[in-house]
């Protein structure tokens, strides 16, 4: 693809043109009917089924996606023993799809989101949105009161700095969904009838040096950019925690973007997410990490990236090696994850040699 | 009032109680025939006008209004010498009206802002919704994709630390525009047509570390918790520069706030903003702060306070300090800045003396 000329071009909607660009990641124990409703958006593009659980089980997947599959016996074909560090009965297993994309772009759901529909009712494209989003730049170093500034019909206020406004690569774009919230198990307990039905119409770029909560439900990112800090962590089976697969790469990607310069967006767009989990297993999964966030969040504010790491890469091993300084305290678990992470940076320079040429011929 | 027994419940519509607690400042030079429109939503609290220029004028207000009213020859007698922190000719002049009242809580509008109607059609009382943003928690420390967690139907999501979810007092709720924008005079001339038409139905904090653009044309905020630093600065008449008093308080009360430990939220409420100010007008006030502001804000991005600095009015004698120090070299009118800061501050415990009973009873 040509650079744009200016970066409001590059928010400009072309971005059919991403179709050989872009992988769709879906991590599933099911037959995924669930694509039956996104087949409109989603046929044109390439999909990377992460099969989780049973590996005799097969997943019927509906006639005329292209796609590829993976399950665990592939996964252990693959990386041999460094397939330690992909997740196991947890759809932390996503992130193995990341790692043998090829794609500059990748954007992974949950196969229990279904299409949403704005307040006009007009089913809601997520995809599209996405790529308007990463195509766009972020500002994560001063604040913009209309939000986005580069979406159609906004810009940037009065008070903002004209040499911040070129603004910064996108190198998450982190979507929202209606219906059943992303609430942890104590609220699920507490608000049970709890809906989303509140339309917010805004992308904004999460600014440097705030973390926030990311959500692997329906989540885009370009893999050039930040691709090897996507990793989701140890969960499910033989782990002692689960639900913070998602969250613990947000930590990683934020401050790992914040050090490189690139930005994160949230907002637009929305999925239909249909069906709450059970809250008494969500509470088994996650009520070590609910402690233990009360640590790692100030850890994760708090980490500090040496000049030097001017690579995801050297910046992830980095972090590994501070995780396993300052976590290992809080239990063992983090010394193991610590090792993992590492694991993952070597599967994933494995998977994607340097200079390797992407399809359409951009040299890595 | 008595203090809410939970956050969520302060966040609750029992708003018609802040009757006695709230002032409305209105900067204007004209006739206030634009409060016929917010008739319903204005009435029952107490206008305080700020008259700027000619004060042999007389401003019309429509009948029914509770008011007092300012002109520059009051500022004169009751602030004396230390007026000259008042600007003339600029609706900075408006920061007076800050200062006289007696009120916990200030509502600022523009002349020249009516009521906006939701995407329903429904007249929005901004008033109540700016209530609502100051009555309940902002959260500066951790972002929370749902937005305001204490709006109805939302909550804190997955992975936002529990320790967190208790919040800060909110000092500040900056609202919204719609129609015409609040864009500087460059991007006015660029884009003379854009209309601001999206309607984004939601309220977040501004994260602890991060700078805004604060508007000025529709702003509340708690005159207890951030007053002093409410000061909008010298501009218009003998001053270099015009239109940045707002985006100078901005500046300085957001630095104070994350030093205590307040909120700032930006968001609903919106108003209409009818007619857009002469850009050839606005260029010429503006130039020079385009200019210095590429300075400014790192000033304010890099500003520590030191810990003793703990009342507004510390926090503020030191920013003014810092101010003199750092900003004199970009131009001498920072100099006289400064010393206006330190003689607004002055004027402010003059008339504010502390222990002062409030009209509900409550001493400072």
């Amino acid at each position: 693809m040509a650079e744009p000329a200016t970066a409001r071009e590059a928010a400009a909607p072309a971005v059919a043109l991403l179709k050989d660009e872009l992988d769709i990641v879906i991590p599933t124990i099911r037959n995924l009917d669930f694509l039956e409703m996104w087949r409109p958006f989603f046929q044109p593009y390439h999909l990377i089924i992460v099969q989780d659980g049973d590996p005799s089980k097969t997943i019927k997947v509906p006639e005329g996606f292209d796609y590829e599959l993976y399950n665990r016996n592939d996964i252990n074909r693959i990386l041999g023993p460094k397939a330690s560090c992909i997740s196991f009965k947890d759809s932390a297993c996503r992130c193995f799809g990341y790692m043998v994309s090829k794609k500059k772009y990748i954007y992974t759901i949950d196969d229990d989101c279904f299409v949403a529909k704005d307040p006009s009712g007009k089913a809601i494209n997520a995809l599209e949105q996405h790529i308007k989003n990463l195509l766009s730049p972020s500002t994560p170093f001063f604040f913009n009161t209309l939000y986005d500034p580069f979406r159609e019909g906004a810009d940037f206020v009065r008070g903002y700095p004209f040499s911040l406004r070129e603004g910064v690569s996108t190198a998450v774009s982190h979507g929202l969904w209606l219906n059943i919230p992303d609430y942890d198990a104590p609220t699920q307990l507490v608000k049970p009838l709890e809906r989303n039905t509140r339309y917010v119409d805004a992308v904004l770029t999460i600014p440097k040096g705030t973390l926030f909560p990311m959500c692997g439900m329906n989540l885009a990112f370009d893999r050039e950019l930040i691709g090897p800090a996507m990793y989701f962590g140890l969960m499910g089976d033989g782990q002692p925690i689960g639900r913070y697969d998602d969250m613990w790469a947000g930590w990683c990607i934020k401050v790992i973007c914040d050090h490189l310069g690139l930005g994160v967006k949230t907002g637009l767009p929305y999925i239909y997410h249909s069906k709450a989990s059970n809250p008494f297993v969500n509470l088994r999964k996650e009520y070590k990490g609910i402690y233990w966030q009360e640590e790692i969040i100030p850890f994760f504010q708090q980490a500090v990236l040496p000049k030097d790491c001017t690579s995801v890469q050297k910046c992830y091993i980095e972090l590994a090696k501070q995780v396993k300084e300052k976590l290992s305290k809080v239990d063992p678990y983090f010394d193991k994850l610590a090792d993992a992470m590492v694991t993952w940076i070597g599967a994933w320079d494995e998977l994607n040699p340097t200079g390797a040429a992407l399809p359409n011929g951009k040299a890595k």
